[in-house]
């Protein structure tokens, strides 16, 4: 048996941008399939497939129910395998090979060869841009291509690719009905569709996928009742053939409620049939552009592990995105995985580098509906006392829910009088607006923006600087009060379900690392701005902030996670703060011969002294976040990687290699590779934040170039 | 144990007019809910119910996942009973009572009264109709009061009405957020929702009831992440209150394929929360009416069980209604019950005497796009042989599936080259649109479409001769010709499940009655237009026929289901087409004393000799349509009942109250009983057409006033 880091079968999502779809594939069984606005791959059965060269039985890849015996006998589920076709059999699963990349994933049995075809592409600002460019890089589709090799064969052979919707609205249908000749389709109701130009290729409807195959009369292939849907090709003897698909979705109309919003392709295309067409058209394009990001990757000399881990964390990003227009607005939502929640900030405010690099306008785009609908102004209290205090401005946790957008100042997660999950990120996510605003600010010199936000900015500054102390000379930098919101409860972060080390947000120094990187960089703002009593207060706050953490490393050469003289727990992402003065170019001013330098200092060896087994290190050489914590999160990781190697020079390559390899191997493993890239790993298993976007951290890594 | 025909715990569908929506509820467990579009129940938690006297636990109506632990035994289903929560208790089954009318339903428990309302209304036609009307007809709602009587209670109880969603694209949330002040209401995205304006109600989402009833904090109300959402009432002791909620359905935009139509209420309300205003506004309007129907069956004097038979069949019927607007036309559905076929002709022709009671233009409507779009024509063989004849016009057994519109001129359904279940109905739909056109043009004299359709109907005359032989001398008034369209098969007919007795149309009785009422009618329409000459040619043939199927009667007073000499089978449905002439008035012309005299008194010989026990009574009492099949189709019992009784005289009593016993027995037998109407039962078991419109065959019983 192959280890889980040599598995090849692990579900991928394919998605266009912004449709909050996808086309999951990989994982054996009836697992992946034409998935939208779901929180989890559609569970469908996919036939991809072709007659065997006797022509006796069908070879399929193993994406149907009763296909995965093998995989079921595999993971000992413990349920009874389904009873196999007889006219259909699944390849072995050692007689499949696999090349994933980052916008192509290419399958290969037999005569058979299956590749699909997304793009990884800057979405241009919707108030800016050409409606070509913007069709170009919003249209919902992905596009796939299957070949059999019918060289050595001596008989025709029938080439397939089909599904089994599940959609309970509506019926399957053969889209050759409504579209213009030449085109021939199945697809199921107005949302999803797989449709071809090939002149060879026609449709069929059936109660199954053997019914399709063998049908009585070839006439029964237009027979409208079925729920099996596939488009068949026959490949003359001697030939090799390759059928090229467009895999579409489409949703017409008001999606969500709150905002009432409709999906901005929908302007762009009036109907799935529009999208075929469009796509269709697009192929070669969208081919020739495929390997963009894997060449950025060998460039920059990125080991195999690394370079999975930046695939598998793209794919799975793109299928929680989501462009909206509301009432001529665009609106740029990532939705949160498996949770669905829409702009989660402290999600937002990792995928901030893979935004800025790809379309930074979503940035400012997140930012100002946050500013606009989801800010709220509170008082703070001490915790345990209930004596109020001005406190200010901050952010909600998310937008809502699936589609549901909360009310104005509310996210649909937060509730008061808890101290854990679900309890307020009021710290948190005012460092993260921050942290956002001001990296777009530094990177893209967008004045019109800074200058309308400044006051926003400095309302901020206040609301940091009350939740540290109310009195400034009682100001040691770190967070100690707590939102009034939580009403008695406490502030959390956005390690939710993670213990108290990493949970907990008051005295934490992985806040105080991102208040301190809030700090340092409203201090280079407001001295760019000119606002020299500004600048001077922030600087004089990251300096206490760094002062205070910097204190408290113990005799062991490492910091506690909470600074209240009790935490026995170390955190890596003590370190996590970093990133951002180090992104925004400011490491160099205020960086390791700055007044910050003993900070630094004690963070790295903080790191050095906990990144070994039994401490941050598991047995398998994965990181641990918290020494008291088994919950690690692999989008943290990859940005604590980062820092470590790229800001505090802790490069040790060996441990390196042995933690990517870990951490491919937990995403590999058959109890975690149906939900594509996933975050929340407890000791290797998946325990949440599935199917999730926010791997992309690991996009930072492209800036490592040269550094081996 | 009760028996089931005392048995009150069955799914009844609650549904708006053309909403294609239903709101199921009787059968316990999680089993009934808010459905939009499905061919089942939704399958969803319901909670109904009230904290107890002492405040301890809340008692609900059985409605929910876990309440149905007595059920599952009693179904002996094999399962595992799921755990009961330890602060909901499901009322005992027997402590709940039920009163079931045909628009209303109300469950007493307890200090609980829970009453849903529901319109059985005509639907005006939109071409005429003012919109105000259209939005007293069309609102997608249907209303609901929960009552709590805490009159002899000293505490405060809380009052509740919630549901768990189930739509996988979105998430629950509170409508307070939507609507301006004065409306609580929890939903599903956009498309389900309840709705109360009662000012002491407040909304709640949670991830289970149990987290909704007892918060940890009131403000947790507010949370966004629940699949739960309920209205809560608090009623002070010494007080009975109650709360008065729209039950709203919505889905925007265009919903179907292949012909492009969106919900004609979406033209009336822009939004979920707009129809739940105007539902509210209308209660005490839908509640004053909602007795007419029963007011007219007390007023004919039906028995308990012929009135519980036309509510069922009502409650189903209006659950697979649509009216759709494509392109500023109206388009009248009736989905087909489980299948979700679009206006399935065969069952057109059933419904037609609730259509033309209630909304006459609907039938116009829906033969305009049979006309259109769903008639083809073809040539006709001889079964067995592959010599071609010229055959005619005839229409197709349905228009699509699961909101996909097939293309022209094909059902969803049909298919060549079989001789059982798919293949073609040329004969059957050929009688059944002409059928439904001839009662249509009798019973509203719209001249404008008679004359527009004339040539039409005179095609399909030709079309009908064609059928019987190809040379006029060899025509015996029966059905002997196969369709081209079934390539080497078979004609069926819409008994398309049963056996060959009343499966095969060819030289069935059952289709001669049809096409002897349809030459009756047409000899009747074309003496009326003035032409003699079709005139004689159809009352001719109508005599052939006739004489055919009298001449078939053998020794024991009983004709065979098939005229082809080995048939042995005897069916009730050879006097099923009486009921046309005799709704067209045309019986007392062409009825006893007439040309057809023998006919009919052959038929009602045959009725009275197979009316036996063993023959075509089951062992219950119920009828049994074919001798050789156990498998019987309820609607069509009622309509033979009403030929029998009121056509032909065979009145028998004491075998009507069994037979109507053992009919009500069957729909609420606990294997039964989760789908609401159903028409194809074997022995009393339901195999097939489930949660059916086409029960409302029943509503001819209304004309049979003082027959007793």
């Amino acid at each position: 048996m192959k280890s889980n880091h040599e598995s090849i079968f692990f579900n991928a999502q394919h998605s266009p941008i912004g449709a909050f779809a996808s086309f999951t594939l990989g994982y054996p069984g009836a697992n992946g399939g034409f998935g939208l606005e779901l929180g989890k791959p559609a569970d469908q059965n996919i036939y991809i497939g072709c007659s065997s060269r006797d022509g006796g039985y069908y070879e399929l890849l193993p994406f149907y129910a009763g296909s995965d015996n093998e995989r079921q006998r595999y993971v000992q589920s413990g349920g009874e395998a389904e009873a196999e076709s007889t006219i259909l059999r699944a390849f072995p699963l050692d007689a499949i090979t696999r090349e994933y990349k980052a916008a192509t994933d290419e399958w290969r049995a037999g005569d058979l060869s299956f590749r699909i075809l997304t793009q990884i592409q800057a979405v241009p600002d919707p108030e800016q841009a050409a409606a070509e460019d913007l069709k170009a890089a919003l249209v919902p589709a992905v596009w796939a291509e299957l070949t059999l090799d019918n060289t050595s064969g001596d008989k025709t052979r029938t080439l397939f690719f089909g599904y089994q919707g599940n959609d309970p609205y509506s019926n399957m249908r053969r889209l050759d009905d409504t579209m213009t000749t030449g085109y021939t389709g199945v697809g199921q109701g107005l949302r999803t569709a797989i449709v071809t130009e090939n002149k060879e290729t026609y449709s069929s409807l059936g109660f199954d996928m053997e019914s399709i195959l063998k049908p009585r009369s070839k006439a029964h292939h237009t027979f409208g009742l079925g729920s099996c849907g596939a488009l068949l090709t026959e490949v003359p003897a001697g030939e090799k053939v390759t059928v090229r698909y467009a895999v579409c979705f489409y949703q017409a109309g008001i999606v969500t409620s709150g905002l009432q919003g409709s999906y901005y392709y929908s302007k762009l295309f009036d109907s799935i049939e529009s999208v075929a067409c469009y796509a269709l058209e697009q192929f070669d394009t969208v081919d020739a552009a495929s390997g963009r990001l894997e060449e950025e990757m060998n460039a920059v000399g990125l080991s195999e592990d690394q370079k999975f881990l930046i695939r598998h964390s793209v794919h799975s990003y793109y299928g929680s995105t989501e462009l909206l227009d509301v009432q001529g607005k665009p609106v740029w939502i990532v939705n949160e995985g498996e949770y669905r929640m829409i702009n989660t900030l402290d999600l937002t405010v990792d995928q901030l580098f893979f935004e800025m690099k790809m379309n930074p306008w979503t940035v400012r785009n997140v930012l100002d509906l946050f500013a606009e609908r989801y800010s709220y102004t509170d008082e703070v209290q001490e915790y345990g006392s209930s004596g109020k205090h001005e406190g200010g401005i901050s952010f909600t946790h998310d937008m809502g829910v699936a589609n549901v957008f909360s009310r104005p100042q509310y996210s649909a997660y937060e509730i008061s009088e808890i101290e854990d999950c679900f309890s307020y990120m009021t710290q948190e996510q005012l460092t993260n607006w921050l942290l956002c605003a001001l990296i777009y600010a530094e990177k893209t010199q967008d004045r019109a923006w800074q200058d309308s936000k400044m006051p926003l900015i400095k309302n901020c500054f206040t609301s940091m600087l009350n939740r540290d102390h109310h009195q400034a000379e009682q100001r040691d930098g770190l967070m100690d009060l707590e939102s009034s919101r939580t009403n008695g409860g406490a502030e959390i972060t956005t390690y939710d379900s993670l213990d108290v080390s990493l949970g907990q947000s008051r005295r934490n120094i992985y806040i105080a690392s991102k208040c301190w990187a809030v700090y340092v960089m409203l201090a280079h703002r407001f001295e760019e701005e000119g606002e020299a009593e500004l600048a001077g207060l922030a600087a004089e706050q990251a300096s206490r902030c760094a002062s205070t953490v910097a204190s408290g490393v113990e005799k062991d050469g490492t910091i506690p996670a909470i600074l209240d003289g009790e935490s026995v727990s170390r955190i890596i992402p003590a370190i996590e703060g970093l990133v951002y003065p180090h992104a925004a170019g400011l490491l160099d001013v205020y960086g390791k011969e700055s007044p910050y330098g003993t900070y630094l200092k004690v963070l790295k060896k903080h790191l050095e002294n906990i990144l070994v087994p039994g401490v941050c290190l598991f047995a398998d050489g994965g990181w641990q976040l918290s020494s008291t914590s088994i919950n690690s999160w692999s989008s943290k990781i990859y940005l604590n990687q980062y820092v470590a190697r790229e800001v505090l020079g802790v490069i040790q390559p060996e441990q390196q290699t042995a933690a990517d390899h870990a951490h491919v191997s937990w995403l590999k493993d058959p109890q975690n590779a149906y939900w594509a890239w996933s975050d929340q790993t407890h000791e290797g298993i998946v325990k949440g934040s599935r199917y999730y976007p926010r791997g992309v951290t690991s996009i930072l890594w492209l800036d490592e170039r040269n550094k081996k």
